[in-house]
């Protein structure tokens, strides 16, 4: 938990400094030294991510809630596990998911590798009853047995090779070339003059204090939401029944302190907030004036600064189907 | 049912005429007069295809049972559909579907077109409750509004449009060029001797009455599953329990009746027969020659004809992946 302390720790430090945004993101992103980005290890964590049998069911993968053909999550307010059971928060995308200092929505997970061993072994997301099995179920599948060893080495199957493989397939979903991207390097008029004017109107009101960097998700990893109580707003979100980083830590004054989500895609993403209960882009725009600002935006505000958020969205890379190995009759019992 | 009984008529006809296997799969599939293949209708049906949001939960789409990315279908005995339940029948392979006459396990359905907007209304598969909520919920996400457009024309969401995408698309899941096909082209070294015994062997034994022709499911699209009657077979995997076209029917005549399964594949698509109750190729290859044919294999001619059927295996085509247009909050209740 230090990291993540730390890193509350920064933020607090940097405060709300109202800055420009100005960063283009980055074609690529930084590989951690004990698991250098290769062309294997991305083949065998794309099959990985996207094989429904890491789930007890059989039909859950992490591509599920995190739909790489989609804005990188599945457009749902909760998100569907084994048994059809529904979790409690809203599934964060994966496109640029390499670009966050910390992962899930409460921040726990310091890296990638860490997020993706947690999912597999949830409950109410896919369901494996430990790790053990996910390896003697994997070890069942002759084809992985092959894509392993060309990644990591032979008789390799394990926790730790599975998740970093999946770790760096996830560092190469990544979407460039943005209308804000391409402004931000030049070209004046990859963005509208309204697209522009929300730009220029979310810096004024403060947005960028948590908001910004290349991923619109820093300089703090984590922040308060909400900040301002509003009874009429809770009653009808109920922001506050899930209490964020404290969930994890049981410290007080970790309630309701989040990881601070990327904008990168948002206009994909609905709905809206950790428990998906905001539908429209609209109204959590409206919302995040409200509860962290403390500002009452006009119709013609939100519309300028939801046109800005479009220029958000991305080029999504080509991205060929992986080839997953067949089962033999031995894999579900 | 006219062409379903035609087709049986054609079967019974035939009889068990012992012809060799020499035909290579074609590396195109035929499409009706009323749903010529275009690039559009492909690249929109593989949208439809891939997409959780044609199920009631969001989280089932045809490609769940029929996985694309695997053999074709999802290497379980019972398909999972919304909520967690589960269906009597195993899902059948996609890939070359486009080579049966007659579609779904008790060949129900005369057209791929027919097949595809099964699944979605069936309250354990996909759970819609009409296809007018499927056109009312696509009608929401603006993405398809434009590739139907593409396709078909202005304000073209339909059923009819959407099932003739979809079959438009799986026209295109062809796996050619498997050593079988190879061998029958001249490469007679691209089966195995031990391939071309066991190919023999099948020959030998009347496989080719019921699945010859490219696709290894023909002449007659129909035939009777169990032919033989075997108490302990019964009782162990019940075969049975199912009537198979009679389900569709009510007819006697029609008790058992099944579609004959392509075997193009085969040795990904563990496990076998239509309820998936029979783990491995090998105890299918003994169990078809027991209740099929009246014979005793031994253990040298499973494995041979095992080995023939690992043949069958096609060249996969790289697929790109869809990408799928996002919900704007609206799409959901």
């Amino acid at each position: 938990m230090s990291k993540i302390h730390s890193l509350v720790a920064a933020f607090a430090l940097a405060g709300f400094s109202s800055v420009t945004w100005s960063q283009a993101l980055p074609t690529k992103a930084p590989a951690p030294a004990d698991n250098p980005t290769t062309t294997e290890k991305v083949s065998l964590g794309k099959m990985l991510f996207h094989d429904p049998r890491l789930s007890s069911s059989g039909t859950v993968s992490c591509a599920s809630c995190h739909n790489t053909m989609l804005g990188g999550e599945d457009n749902r307010g909760g998100s569907v596990g084994v048994e059809g059971q529904v979790g409690g928060r809203s599934a964060p995308t994966v496109w640029n998911a390499a670009f966050n200092e910390v992962q899930f929505w409460d921040g726990r997970a310091p890296s990638l590798e860490a997020q993706a061993a947690g999912p597999v072994t949830n409950p109410i997301e896919m369901g494996m009853k430990s790790w053990g099995d996910v390896v003697a179920r994997l070890k069942t599948i002759d084809g992985y047995q092959v894509a392993f060893e060309k990644a990591f080495g032979k008789n390799s199957i394990s926790k730790d090779t599975a998740t970093k493989a999946i770790a760096a397939y996830e560092r190469t979903l990544i979407t460039p070339n943005s209308p804000f991207d391409k402004y931000v390097k030049g070209n004046k008029s990859a963005m509208t003059e309204q697209q522009i004017r929300g730009m220029n109107k979310a810096v004024e009101l403060g947005c960028t204090g948590c908001h910004s960097g290349p991923a619109f998700n820093g300089p703090g990893a984590f922040q308060k939401f909400p900040v301002i109580s509003n009874g009429a707003l809770q009653a009808k979100y109920k922001f506050k029944k899930d209490k964020g980083l404290a969930e994890v830590t049981g410290k007080k004054s970790d309630e309701y302190f989040w990881k601070v989500p990327t904008l990168r895609n948002v206009a994909l993403t609905a709905p809206y907030f950790h428990n998906g209960k905001v539908k429209t882009l609209e109204r959590a725009v409206k919302i995040m004036a409200k509860l962290q600002l403390g500002k009452d935006l006009s119709k013609a505000e939100v519309a300028d600064i939801v046109a800005f958020l479009d220029a958000l969205t991305g080029e999504f890379p080509k991205q060929e189907m992986p080839r997953l190995p067949a089962s033999n009759g031995t894999t579900f019992n």
